[in-house]
């Protein structure tokens, strides 16, 4: 059953260090038809793509998601956005009150999952191309600021980046959870014992991968780092702002 | 350029029709591990995955789903979840409070892109397979009941499913929005206007597209159909309910 679409997507693994090598116009296009391509809910498509190539821009988004280099020194750099703008847009060029939809917590969930199913066809095109990957989560540590960079109207939100080029380092995979935590067949594994015995496996495998990728060096646990990054609140600003955007409201 | 996932992605339609064969338990669990291969959110992955086999828990969902008999009629259903519930646990397990990080807007965009970008694996396995897919937002008509059904805890909200099978009828491409409409380059189109008239260019298109599909009988535009569908608010219970789970409270 393996196939190149499989092989493309278990060889998946986030690029932090590329050439300094511009993705090509035919590419990028490529990339963004790929994305455009995914299936959109209820044909609303309510996303949209910023492509970033001016080097002072990326320059400025990079220390905004928190000095992360390889934002800068990538061959393009694709912002994707939860994007209603054009639907309030529609509501005025067809004379429709629409604005509870587009407040709604529904047409949110629906903005932000139309907007990484396009992300990840296009993170797939990418690599399938001999490109890598890594997906920026650090735009969101301030949106306000991104927000004004790529002059964004209300009822857009950029979500994430994804930066690409051509891999200077072959990096690992990330060990997963155990399928059968993830998975569950027919109903939620009600047996909690079960449930943390699959954690308790997982933090095995994980600190087996520290340990081999630092030599020794990095002791930790799944649990343990997850812990830690979730006792500490980040981004707490983002329900006020996704509210004076026009989303989450009702 | 073009290879066998480009391909794969850009020949990506919602199948709707399936032959009555169930999926082998080896491509579900391919499928499956495609899905976890996506990237996560700083290594959090926060979603799950409730596979069904179930021919009545199938038709039960299917009539929560509205009716879709697809999602009965299929080889195998994939319910994707937005799911915290494991890091509540690792709260207790670590003796850290976790608790105001798990309820942030923030890590509730988290967990619906991570649940989004592996869904988007998934599928695009299963079209490398030659199976068809479609993607089933009505599960979230009823999310009480889905969730009674798949016996979720907290902080695990069934977002889509995926129905998957061996597809019975070929059916067409939906043409998408222009790409400069969805694509900008350095920031987001200023000109309202340019930006109208790529939604006037993209009606004609869709025009031609229903009346091709039905002799001629559809007469519809992408920005009617819209501002039909947005000017009629659906799933308000949606913000009550995901606060109720644990999501999207500070």
């Amino acid at each position: 059953m393996m196939n190149k679409v499989i092989e493309t997507i278990l060889n998946h693994r986030s690029v932090r260090k590329f050439e300094d090598r511009p993705l090509t116009d035919e590419q990028i296009r490529l990339i963004v038809e790929c994305a455009q391509s995914a299936s959109t809910s209820s044909y609303i498509q309510a996303y949209s793509i910023i492509g970033v190539k001016n080097p002072e821009t990326k320059k400025k988004l990079a220390e905004l998601a928190g000095n992360q280099d390889y934002v800068e020194k990538s061959g393009h750099l694709f912002v994707f956005c939860a994007d209603l703008h054009r639907h309030e847009l529609i509501g005025e060029m067809e004379d429709k009150d629409v604005t509870v939809s587009l407040e709604s917590t529904e047409k949110f969930m629906v903005a932000l999952i139309d907007a990484a199913l396009a992300a990840q066809n296009a993170a797939l095109a990418a690599e399938s191309m001999g490109l890598g990957i890594c997906y920026i989560g650090g735009i969101r540590n301030n949106l306000e600021d991104v927000s004004a960079l790529l002059k964004v109207p209300d009822r857009v939100i950029p979500l994430f980046a994804i930066t690409v080029g051509y891999p200077a380092v072959d990096t690992g995979k990330k060990p997963r959870l155990p399928l059968h935590h993830v998975y569950h067949e027919e109903e939620y594994e009600q047996n909690e014992e079960i449930y943390k015995q699959g954690l308790i496996e997982y933090n095995q495998i994980v600190s087996k991968y520290y340990e081999k990728r630092t030599n020794g060096v990095r002791k930790d646990t799944w649990t343990g780092q997850m812990a830690r990054t979730l006792s500490n609140p980040v981004r707490m600003y983002m329900k006020q702002f996704v509210e004076r955007k026009g989303y989450n409201l009702k």
